[in-house]
C-alpha cells in the first residue's frame, strides 16, 4: 500500500471496475438473452413434452458465455462478473477493499444493464429469474446454491488464481464449471452461483419472487466454504 | 508501404483473398449444410413439439464449423470468413485497404457458393436465409445483430489480433463466442452476425426477404461498435 | 522407500487420500445431482416421448463433471476420483500400495457423501443406481463395463501419467473420454466405469439390484486389461 | 530409405500397424455403440417425434470418440483410424507405401472387430450401416462424402502434419473437425467420411446395401481433393 492509502490506484480500480461493468453485461446479455429465446420458443410450442432440452440449453448458455466473456477480459481484469468470487479474491488477498467494492458494484450494475437490454431487444416479458423448482424448500435452495458457488468459486482459485501452465485456458475451465454447475443446479434453483444474476433480472422485473435472499446467503456461503478450503489446501 | 504503393504485396493479397474464399466456403457449407440437413428433419417429421433442439443444432453448425475451419486456415490468412471482421482488422490497422476489399469480395462469394453447394447437392429449397424472428421488430433486429456481431468482433480482436499464450487456441474461443451468440440471435434473428453468411443464400434464393438490410447495418454497426471499445481498452 | 518402510510418507498420503474424498465427493455430488435433476425433469412430465435427450444430459454431467474436478485437482493429487484408475496406477508403479489403498477407501467414501448430499438436498428418492438396461444380461454387462473402464484407465495413462505437452489439458481428455464411454454404456449398463460411483447410491439405497457385482467385477477387468496394453506399450 | 529396402523398418511398422489396429477398434467400439444405443432407445419410443436428437447424439459420438482416441494415440502412431486419411498422408510423403498398405488392413479389421463387439455385447441387430438419406442420389451422396472427408482430411494436414504451437491438441480439433461434418452428412449419407468406418458394419451385416460402393469412392476423391489443395498451399 502506497503513501496515498487505499486509494493510490484509484485511477487503475475505477478503469478495471469499467471493464468489469462491461465483460458483465456481455456475459449476462448473452446468457439471459438465450433463456429469453428458450423460453419464447418453449411457450409458442402448444404441448411441450420435456424440459430436458430447456435446462441443457439454458446450462450451454451460461457456462459458455461466461467461458468467452472470461476469455475475452482474462489478462485485462480477471473477468470474474461475479459478486461471490469478488469476494473470495478478497478474502484471499488477490484484490484489496477499494477494487472488492468497486467490483461489485460494477458487477450488479452489469447485471442490471443486461436485463434491461434482453428486455428491451425481445418481445414478451423478462423471462429470467431465479426461482425455486418443485419441491424445494429455502433451506434446500441456500445449500445448493452455497454447493455449486463454492465450486465454480474454487475453480476461480484454482485454475486463475494459482499461476502454472493451464492458467492461460482457465476461463474454459471455469465456463465447464459452471455448465456442469447448472446441469444440476437449474432444475432446483435457476441455478444463480451469482448474486448478480439473480439481482439483475429481479431489479427489472420488481422482485416478484419472495425467496431473493437465498441468492444473496446461499452464494455468500459458497464464497467462504470455497476460500477456507483453500487457505486450508495452501498451508 | 512500399515505393510500390498500396499494390506493393499483390500477390500475397491475392493469394490471402484465395485462401479466404475457400475458407469461408469450407465454413458456410458445413454449417448450411447443417441447417438444411435439420430443417429437412424437422419437416419429415408430422407433430414437431420443440423448437429448442433445432436452435441447438443450428447454433451448434455454427460455432464449431467456425472453429474447425479457422483452426486451420489461422496462421496462413488468419481465418476471418466474416466481411464485419475484415472491417474492423482493417478499421485497428491490422489489414491494409487492399486487402481489406480483396477479402470482403472473397467472403461474399465464398458464401455464394457454399449456398450454391448445398443447393445442388440436398434435395428441397435452400433452408437457410435469416429471417427476422416472431415479435422482433426492424430495429431490435438491427440491434441484436449489432450487439451479437460486436462480441463476435471483439473475440477476434482480443484473442487472435492480440498476442499472448492463448492465441494459438484463438479459433476454439472466437468458435464458442459465434455459437453462444446464436444460442440467443437464432430464434430472433436468424443469427448472421456476419453479412456474407447472409448475403450467399439470399442471392441464391433471390432475396425473398425484405429485410436483407438488416444484416448489412447491424453487423457494420457491431464491427465500429468493438472497434471503437477496442481503441479505448488499447490506449 | 526410506527406513521407515510403507509408512514413510503417511502424512502426504493421508493429506492426498483427503483431497481425493473431497474432489471424489465434488465430482460425483455434481454428476449424480444432474442425474436426479433430469430424472425428476422426466418424471415430471407426463407424456415423455424420447429418453435420448436424458442419456446425452446424464452423459455431459458426468464427462464434463470429471474434466472440471479432476482440472482442480490435478496438479495436487492427479484427481483420480475412482479406484479402478487407482488400481491401474498402483500396478503400473505409478502410487505406492498404502496410498492405493488409502484412495480406495476415499473414493469409496466420497461417493457415499455425494449420494447422501443429493439424497438430503433434493426432493424425491435417489435416483442414481446403475442397473443393466433392456435386453442385457451380466456376461455382457461385465464386458461393457470392461472395455469403456479400460479406455478411461488407458486416457489417464497416457494422457496424465505420461509427461508431454498436453499433459496439463489431461484432466479435459479424461473428461471427454467418460462423456463418449456414457454415450454408449448409460443406456446399456447405466455407465459405471467406477465402482466407487456404483457404490454409493448403492449404499444410500440400501442395494436394491442384485447385479451390484458387475460394477465391482467389469471395472476392475478393465483396469487390469487397459494396464496389460500400456505394459505392452511401454516395452 | 536404408540399403533393405521398403521393409527395412518392417517391425515398427507392424507394431504401428498393430496399435492402428487397436486405435480404429476403441474409436469405432465406442462410435458404433453409441449409434446401437441411440438407436435402441429410438426403437423403444412409440411415438418419436423428432430424428435431430439422434443425429446429434451420432455426431457427438463419431466427434469425441475420434477425439479422444486419436489423443491417446496421437504421439504414437499419429491416430490417424481411416485408410483415407492414409492415403493423403502417403501422398504427401509423410509416410511410406508399406506403412500405408498396412495401416490400411489395420483399419479396415479393426472396424470389423469393432462392428463384431457391439453385435455381441448388445441386444438387436447391428444398427451401424451408412445408408443413402431420403432423396440423396448416388452422385450427390458421393459429392457430400467428398467434401466432408476433404475438409476432415485437410483437418489432419494442416493441425497435425503441420508442426506449430497448438499440434499437441491436433486430435480435439480433428474430432470437432469430424463432429461438424457430421452434423452435416448423417442426415444425407449416414456420415462415413472414412471408408474403414463403413466397411466394418458391412462385412458384419453382408453387405445389404446396394450403394456401399458410394463409400469407396466419396472419402477416396475426398482424400485426393485435400491432399491437392495441401499441395497448392505449400508451394
Amino acid at each position: 500500500m502506497s503513501s496515498q492509502g487505499l486509494f493510490a490506484t484509484i485511477t487503475d480500480d475505477l478503469f478495471a471496475a469499467f471493464l468489469e461493468f462491461v465483460g458483465t453485461t456481455i456475459f449476462l446479455l448473452f446468457a439471459l438473452g438465450g433463456v429469453q429465446a428458450v423460453t419464447a420458443e418453449a411457450q409458442s410450442t402448444p404441448n411441450t413434452v420435456s424440459n430436458i432440452e430447456r435446462i441443457l440449453y439454458i446450462s450451454l448458455c451460461f457456462g459458455f458465455s461466461l467461458a468467452v466473456s472470461a476469455w475475452l477480459f482474462f489478462r485485462v481484469t480477471g473477468g470474474l462478473f461475479n459478486p461471490n468470487v469478488s469476494l473470495a479474491l478478497f478474502i484471499c488477498g488477490v484484490i484489496g477493499p477499494v477494487r472488492f467494492v468497486l467490483y461489485c458494484i460494477a458487477q450488479l450494475v452489469g447485471s442490471i444493464a443486461a436485463a434491461a437490454l434482453v428486455l428491451a431487444l425481445t418481445p414478451g416479458p423478462l423471462a429470467s429469474n431465479t426461482i425455486l423448482g418443485p419441491g424445494i424448500n429455502a433451506a434446500q435452495g441456500v445449500f445448493i446454491e452455497m454447493f455449486v458457488t463454492a465450486a465454480l468459486v474454487l475453480s476461480v482459485l484454482m485454475l486463475a488464481a494459482e499461476k502454472h501452465q493451464s492458467t492461460p485456458f482457465a476461463p474454459l475451465g471455469i465456463g465447464l464449471t459452471l455448465f456442469v454447475a447448472e446441469l444440476w443446479s437449474v432444475y432446483y434453483t435457476g441455478g444463480s452461483l451469482n448474486t448478480a444474476r439473480a439481482f439483475g433480472p429481479a431489479v427489472v422485473t420488481g422482485f416478484p419472487d419472495g425467496h431473493h435472499w437465498v441468492y444473496w446467503v446461499g452464494p455468500f456461503l459458497g464464497s467462504l466454504l470455497a476460500s477456507l478450503f483453500y487457505a486450508i489446501l495452501k498451508q
